[in-house]
């Protein structure tokens, strides 16, 4: 079979299996998810014996040692990864959930409850845990998984897929529920995104590249995980501790992921006693600063920022800083430059907060704490499935529910439509 | 302005508006409604008159009568038409609805709650009425709305939204938010459906091959009304009256419509009984129909079916019958030629009808129930905006809530990711 051949036949086997999938009981999909969970740390030697030829591979490549980071695979990561389809396993099973309820006049009684989407695509790069984490969500929800997974974790996520596959049929999950693509060639993403009637959903996690092209070129619907440009805002009635030890945290703590701070707003009243203590404390980590003349004027170490600045995602040790004159400045700032991801403000004053928290159109927003926290396992959802900044579906950290559709069942006595 | 530049700047009108339009109270919402509702019923001569050159012009263009009567306004569908806003203003207003709301470990805590999409292009053919229905469904929902109708009712749609909006605008409705689209011209199509960022959805309602080309050519998210393929499947346990009633009318109260029904099904055990009396019925009716072997040996009026009748739907008095020996030959013929919009069983059996509405996979499942009432009036929605056989986002009639995407709220005490 070449590789259109090969997707349309993963994708048939997958859809068939959703069928017998969607109906399994929340005890038998629990019982499968901890069966993988206990395969992968019974297999961990041998997960990281596969994962450390990838390793060795992106160390002759010359890949960063972030990305090589991402890539590794330990005892500790193998434990979190089972620990996280353990606690998938514990969550309530969205499917079947009856959302609302009611009895219109017609005397018809209808009930809205979720269903599964039926086949999820997974289309990343990079970190092999998305390869358990994915496939364990798309369980639990009912939904049989295609993974696709980047050539420089092949071998980890071959590794990790296989075990946890033979340990969920071996428990009873429908044969055909998790697709693995083997080959690495790029064809099979352009064939993956346009089995449409065979693929109801397709989740890009990795470059916005990568997101781009399966955007622009899918057929099948994508729910899609876009760039995190994120501010805080410090207001003029901010508590000074508390705006130095989140706005630290919402840049430092791991600036490479999206929901890291990207901007930092400073009212002017505050600027001049937050910026130095703050500041400084940005330099002694490392982190280059960039800011408007106001802050430049109150510390001099600060570099002029360029227009390009306040729309730049740097995902790296870099803070644009912009002083400003009001909480009406911030959030038309944070409309005109974010990225609809994730945002805060830092104030001791209600009013100021309530107008910020909704006039930001963001998928999230925050008062008084730092944007990190935007994460599924911060929200209690187990795992996640990304962070979507589209508007349609689903908005902000991706859980079970996100991985669902619903139906109306109605239930009548002989009603007709007169 | 060209075509092209003319769509932009309305597009961009209705973006600056639909800021301002998101933070509108309930009560201004409402009050906005209430007016549209009565300089309709004001202007009701009006739009009579400017309706009756679209009459005029269907009638020298010699379209069918029931196109004819789709795009007829008279003095009862005035009425209707200000009495749905009236019923849109006493709804609950979805937009700050707290959907969940949790305290996670980490110490924050997370409301989950709704706000507007933004902007919505309606993109619709014929009925008048939808420039109303939509208007008031987006403005409620805190939406702009841009409304593009066909060129058969362009004098009554460009009556309906003019006097609409003067009184919507004259009520405190933020100017640009009910933006009427003025050309016919097809480019216009074009343009709407390409306004990334501008819009942030477009919702098709019309024939299929137009609702196709927007798939195929928008790169805004496109929430589509597809094609209703539906079936009712008469058990062996059903009862013989109720089975009757509700199979006529699902196929004859308004044959043309996407919730009417196609297919018949019927369990072998009740067909002998059933055919002769129900064929009966839809024979005096004017239904031609089309069986399968067993069906034409019971009544040998019908015509036999060729096997593309299975997978047509004919929005006309044409009704095609299978006998099948079991529920589940009835589920798996649904859900391999249904569209998965509306499909009924009639069975006095709670088993059998458990399984049906559980396996058959569609929008909305039917016991003992007309498939004509899968409609948002019905269901208690006020109108609705169309009925979505995605799975994505919506599915099923579609009313306020689908109007809406969601934000999470997020307070904290100072609370960092660690």
């Amino acid at each position: 079979m070449n590789i259109k051949e090969t997707i349309v036949s993963q994708a048939q086997a997958a859809k068939t299996a959703s069928k017998k999938l969607a109906l399994l009981s929340s005890k038998e999909k629990n019982r499968i998810l901890l069966a993988m969970a206990k395969a992968l740390d019974a297999a961990s030697e041998d997960i990281i014996f596969r994962n450390s030829i990838d390793i060795e591979a992106a160390k002759n490549a010359e890949l960063s040692g972030a990305l090589i980071d991402r890539l590794t695979i330990n005892e500790t990561r193998i434990k979190a990864l089972s620990a996280s389809l353990e606690k998938v396993a514990s969550l309530d099973d969205p499917i079947g959930t009856i959302i609302s309820e009611w009895t219109p006049p017609a005397g018809i009684s209808i009930e809205k409850v979720r269903v599964p989407l039926g086949v999820i695509g997974i289309i990343y790069e990079s970190r092999p845990n998305v390869t358990v984490d994915s496939a364990g969500l798309a369980l639990k929800s009912g939904n049989a998984v295609i993974l696709r997974g980047g050539s420089e974790a092949i071998n980890s996520n071959h590794a990790l897929a296989k075990i946890i596959s033979k340990a969920a049929y071996e428990n009873g999950l429908p044969e055909g529920s998790i697709q693995f693509v083997e080959t690495t060639d790029r064809e099979a993403v352009t064939e993956l995104i346009r089995q449409d009637g065979l693929i109801d959903l397709i989740i890009p996690r990795g470059r916005e590249e990568m997101i781009e092209f399966i955007r622009e070129n899918a057929t099948v619907p994508v729910l899609s995980h876009g760039k995190g440009l994120c501010h805080t805002y410090v207001d003029a009635k901010a508590s000074m501790d508390m705006a130095v030890n989140i706005a630290f945290n919402a840049k430092c703590q791991r600036p490479g992921v999206c929901n890291a701070m990207e901007t930092l707003l400073v009212h002017e009243d505050i600027a001049k006693k937050l910026l130095p203590i703050l500041c400084k404390k940005y330099a002694e980590a490392g982190v280059e600063l960039r800011g408007c003349p106001i802050a430049v004027s109150i510390v001099p170490d600060i570099k002029r920022a360029a227009e390009s600045d306040w729309s730049t995602e740097y995902q790296d040790m870099i803070l644009s800083i912009k002083v400003v004159s009001s909480n009406e400045e911030a959030i038309d700032h944070i409309n005109k430059f974010g990225s609809g991801h994730s945002e805060a403000i830092i104030t001791e004053d209600k009013i100021t907060a309530e107008k910020f928290l909704k006039e930001v159109d963001a998928s999230a927003v925050f008062h008084n704490a730092s944007t990190r926290l935007h994460d599924g396992g911060v929200f209690g959802f187990g795992s996640e499935m990304g962070i979507s900044t589209q508007k349609l579906h689903a908005r902000g950290t991706m859980g079970l529910n996100e991985l669902t559709s619903t139906k109306f069942i109605v239930h009548g006595h002989g009603e007709i439509r007169t």
